[in-house]
């Protein structure tokens, strides 16, 4: 045995109060139940499936098995109602470990059903694979919710660029003025983006959606529990193969962070470009008054409020991801205390999340559209590479069209014209191939027609972008 | 005026209920009382200082400014006796803007003194500048309390240094042993680190400690208000000096978290050494019981969470600091709401640092160290180096010496035997210059006392590291 | 017309030389040939197809296409044989741009075949598809590579899982010895975390390869170019089905970045884990010496630099990944220059995941493992859990047994004994219930074999898991 | 002794090639001097400093220091005129480490004055010690060059903001037109960011500018080197007071990092700014042709890519700071080599953050302002705030004028009209407390001159803040 320094204890800073088993601050450091309290229905049906698998083990007899049945369904009945009442010394009394959910609910079961049998519960099982299976079963029903929050978001975006389909307006590459394209064809270029988050979503839970119990604290169950049975009745897709990894894996946290972190992406992005086009210069599109505020100080003000926190709340969510991966990062494998602080990145992500798609949709849904705004903003520059196309189809090669119509465009502007102003001669002037016909060019309906390809902007292109959004979207 | 698209509003998802000026969800997903009212009375404190300046611009008479004082120190009292009641339907009524501690702590001045006179406190004042100082003043009386949390920190790492000074251990470079140390040695390599942390977090006070106050809410004040004088009143060093900046910016918050990911990262090393000076394999810390908790499957096991949970919050801190930065990333100068994403950050880091740091100090001061295991783990090959040193004393090119020494090092090996164990023949054996004194080199105490250079492991030297510690704690 | 400021150029600082067309700065600055160039291949191959498709547009005869394809093979012939010669003055004369990996071949193309059908070749393409065409295919046909070697190494660890089926070991929770295991049930843990990566790649992969060609500079292609036929001749699955998605999309990259990041994640763990297990103190591995180093001052020193490279270079990829993602963060939507920093983190990445799987792979296959070393780490104490359940199966409530084998490990220590060589009568002074056959509880092997669920550390529990990786391996 | 596993190299994979010393992909992956390189002439001069200061310590005589310095030099020259030859097998013979810029030196140095005293030149000295010194005065020095361009760009903005002190144009919050301000004092709002980045750097070269050298491998030095004066001769402002913290530390990068960081986000917002000043729609900057390019398929098109690569590159900058940060997460104390991850975001982000504030400088320098567009911009409602205050003036509380004011901005828009075209009457009929002087109110010089209070738009503010800038310049 080692010999301890002899006065290894110079705790004079606090007058010895932290010598003993107890500093209350450190208790409240490690304390997770006021997070963890919200996987309670998890919690509880996890561990009747626990208890109804260890009738096939011999540790429960039937009997046994039904009176916990009956008590944790009770259990579960007073958080449902919010009258579970945790102890404030409900901390297990042999270890003196923190609270958690585990411990509040199988304390409340002996008080129901009595220690007898409540303490038959936890036989096998360890707070590690408990843990990891409330977070696991808590996460991938949030994650359907997610996905109708998507999908609704999506149908939003599906129902305007549908009957907006009418509206021009400019696209704009660098934040400068590029090609004439549909104001639908923008709806959908992020469309483009949510449907890749929805897929990645579905996929995601899938990994999510794996069986820990039956892992023990790290190496597994004695009692040959048949760990399928209980993936069966709670919905789990498959098991972890590996009882260390099962304890000690929060990828599925950092996985779904990722894919959050993308949305949250996806999200800052579309409301950048709102917040630009609901500018008093751009005025494209308005806000409803629902999703905007005003100045304490300036009568005048609307402010897209709604927009600039979806784009600011975007950085909330990276940070959980990259805090969760910092908080990974290095620790040895299985269960290490760091792994708590997974929790509390999930749960705010997913609200997060959930309320910025929802408002998302909300706010697409009843913004007013301005399509006059859009079409005044056209202008014939804008054209220049229809113009160059022109040539192209006559025969010259496009880097000699490129050159060509940007002399036009510098001609006009010395001129200080619209290109659409200019004479035949002038064209012909610059090279003779500019045909009778060249100012058939400076209309935009033709120009987002003649992007026909797909992924273009003409009426079929576009057409054909909601009707593959319609498939993904099965329905 | 532009020409709204005639059924701009495809709300039929919803069944138009968000058309009007209310989305309940949208209310809560801008709200930020919940936190903000963690100001409170720096709000108040600031409002008081406001009026009182505005007694000089005119604004104000000294009976208005003394009614409005009264008033705002009785609310100031309510909140302090937890009697402050907000109201559900607390928002600016004529702006519909949600809910802000601002907004509140007027309503209920204007209960108590009356709208008259309340109704002029914010004159000339926005809730931008008015954030902006609430912010400041809390993050800087908050940054008191972790400077001194760091002192006592330092303290407890000065006085185990002093008391434990006769404790010889390995070092470690790549987690390999390297040569022996002090323990001291060690727990000072990190008061460096604290040290530092300590001067740069008195750096950042200076920069946030400036007033924003008087910037209106984006152009600045009409009313020619001493920004000095309220500045001298509250405790501020100095005045931001353009009120674009002074409303739009947030680095304050930003410079504080890398602050506090810098220390996480501190504290996350530090765990780490300790959480493996803590194995049974290494045995030479054992952590109070009141720092460690227990198994709820494996009776015998004793874990260091406290040090995980360090090591894993760091993670927490950091994924705030990179989670404010791209809230900020790229946003157009001035407010935002964006920037509203910056108090949760702030307050979650100041509470995971302060608690962090008083429980590190605690745990180091009531850890039980263990200096025969630290002796026992010391073998003759740690001092390769002292002895390739021994023939640099007679003149011998080290780089000769190294090689001469890890024939030693090989030759003990293939004996299987400690270097110490090796007769003088077989070191003269390798080489004549190996004096018959070459065993005094297998004296850990010898070793530790001749790296004497400042910055070294001998007594000397670890005190003089000790002098210089104290003379930043001043005192 | 706007009437610009008079003197709007207060240049006097670098004395009037930037006002022309030229910063060399500032070239430099927006250059990315030096970066660009390794996908020549790519870009030649797409230019290829992209011809080739502008038959059936009209674009080109089939004479100029074959003249093309011949131009353009040659010039991809140079590349191959490094015979490229970049010229300094390689910008696009018109328009003053910066060097780029397509104005460089098609310039040399021009050289090759004559301008008169080179400048053919970009008809209604733009830089903007084609260099995120050329980065989706260089991707894509990098992911096979790392897919290979992902593979390699879980092979490696399926062959060592079998060879060394019978090392038994401590597992560890918290860092702290836990339950036995066998040596092949660690290895599998981080089996389950690779090729859950794996998986996650092919499906990134597909993500990644859907066509952007034939999207133009942002609107689209205006000449009825058959996007499907270029997607199956360049090994496309499917077609970006928006012309702005496929132009503003780098969210391929950081999918990939998060994968990786992932990876990275599990490569620092796997690598903490061994750099502790090689420590002196541990003993149970030790690396190949073509994976370690030595010291620059002490010869005794072996340092497992590989590890520490793999743990600290998933810091460099998590690094990429956020990095870009700040990048991308809230710019409007479709091409602007900030997306020019998506490559330099893929190519980093990539090349920093290739190069670390596989070492890992081959210093876990050289690594000489000490099964003797770990079977002496092993102790009496470490089997409480298996006591405790040795009660359970004679019908004591676990919560009992759990609290009777916490009296039994402080009954041993008490008489600093192992668990093992206590007496049946000092079991049973503890408890009635302890039988004459509790010490057949301490038998190492009967621990493991008897986690005989799925999952666990039993013989058979492991062969299963090695039966589904093999079957992930396809072989 | 352990007894090692008997078949513990399971090589078939690679058919046992990589059993021995060597692994090609192994010595590429932990190769440093590519990078290393750049600091060669810090490492010289510090290899001076290290061998003056031993002539005192008696392990080198005067002559054989000459010799060494002489020697040195040489090497240094080769370097300086691109004649240096690293040689293929540059590595240490004896330790069959890898290639640094240490060894490098070193082999040279033996093979122009001879290995007999070279070889006495790294006594008592380590890579660990020699690499963090020249990183440090590596990063030192450059940071004073980035302080320079700092204070150039900080000069371009004082110049414009005093020569364009007459523009006025709408300040913007939420990005909607809040309040008439001056294009000076727009410009002066960044000037506060860059001078605080100012300050900051300037705080922190005090803390790179430490010197590590005399600490050693990990232990320190066991020659009594004086550290002190190498210090001196070096440049250094104080020693790293611990030689294990020395060797360990790369906190000095990190915080550089951070401080970059920092300087990118506001390079970016600085740049976002800029790009939306510089649309079509609000046409207020244009920048020279040297710093923005063109399209390959829209001959209109002139892009911001200048800005744009500012706003880009700042993510570039963050990831390089999270990257070392996760790097560095919780790794043992002293040297591990995870450590080496720190040179290559350190060169990446100086050269990056160097070219960056050129750039900006310049773009600044030479981009055009157009005032009069500025001027259009302006509204009458953007002075409603200065309508309630007018009130205000009059004794009316605020919160009563504020209404008031916003009932007149919706009266005007009623009447389609701006509020400046509306009569006394309908001012009068919506309150009579507006006199017959109400319309004085409508003009932006009198708006802007009326905030007078430090950090507002008056002439006298503005010229106060260029005062406090020019102080910070020194000149």
């Amino acid at each position: 045995m080692a010999q301890p320094a002899k006065n290894e204890n110079p705790i004079r800073l606090w007058g010895g109060r932290f010598t003993g088993e107890m500093d209350p601050l450190m208790n409240q450091y490690n304390e997770s139940l006021s997070l963890d309290r919200i996987f309670y229905a998890q919690d509880i049906k996890g561990s009747i499936a626990y208890a109804r698998a260890n009738v096939k083990t011999g540790i429960l007899t039937q009997e046994e098995f039904e009176k916990l049945e009956e008590g944790l369904k009770k259990v579960l009945q007073e958080w449902d109602e919010g009258k579970f009442q945790p102890a404030p010394g409900d901390e297990d009394q042999l270890l003196s470990v923190p609270l958690y959910i585990h411990t509040a609910n199988e304390r409340r079961l002996g008080e129901v059903i009595g220690t007898n049998v409540a303490g038959k519960l936890h036989t096998g099982r360890s707070r590690n694979d408990q843990i990891a299976t409330d977070m696991r079963m808590w996460l991938r029903d949030e994650l359907d919710l997610i996905e109708e929050h998507l999908v609704d978001l999506l149908k939003v975006i599906a129902q305007r660029a549908k009957q907006d389909i009418d509206y021009i307006m400019p696209s704009y590459t660098h934040l400068q003025r590029a090609q004439p394209i549909r104001w639908s064809h923008w709806l959908l270029s992020y469309a483009i983006a949510f449907q890749s988050d929805l897929e990645r979503l579905r996929f995601t839970k899938k990994n999510i959606n794996k069986l820990p119990l039956g892992s023990g604290a790290v190496a597994g169950n004695a009692f040959g529990i048949d760990r399928m049975q209980m993936a069966k009745e709670l919905g789990f897709e498959g098991l972890i193969m590996n009882s260390m990894s099962a304890v000690g894996d929060r990828d599925f946290v950092v996985e779904m962070l990722q894919c959050a972190s993308t949305i949250g992406s996806h999200l800052s992005r579309w409301s950048e470009d709102l917040i630009i086009y609901s500018t008093l210069e751009f005025s494209y599109v308005k806000l409803a008054d629902a999703y905007t505020t005003g100045s304490s100080l300036m009568p005048q003000k609307k402010n897209s409020d709604s927009l600039e926190l979806l784009r600011g709340k975007s950085g909330r969510i990276f940070g959980a991801m990259t805090g969760l991966m910092m908080s990974i990062k290095g620790i040895p494998s299985t269960y290490n205390k760091d792994l708590q602080e997974s929790v509390q990145p999930m749960l705010d992500t997913v609200k997060t999340l959930r309320d910025g798609l929802q408002i998302a949709a909300r706010l697409l849904a009843t913004a007013t559209v301005y399509p006059d705004k859009m079409r005044a903003a056209l202008s014939p520059d804008m054209l220049a590479t229809d113009l160059a196309e022109y040539l192209v189809r006559k025969g010259v090669p496009f880097r000699e069209t490129h050159h060509l119509a940007g002399k036009m465009v510098a001609l006009a502007e010395d001129e200080n014209k619209g290109m659409d102003e200019l004479t035949i001669e002038q064209f012909q002037g610059i090279d003779k191939r500019f045909g009778d016909d060249v100012l058939s060019v400076f209309d935009y309906e033709r120009s987002v027609e003649l992007k026909d390809a797909t992924g273009g902007t003409s009426r079929r292109a576009v057409l054909e972008q909601l009707e593959a959004l319609k498939k993904t979207l099965g329905g």
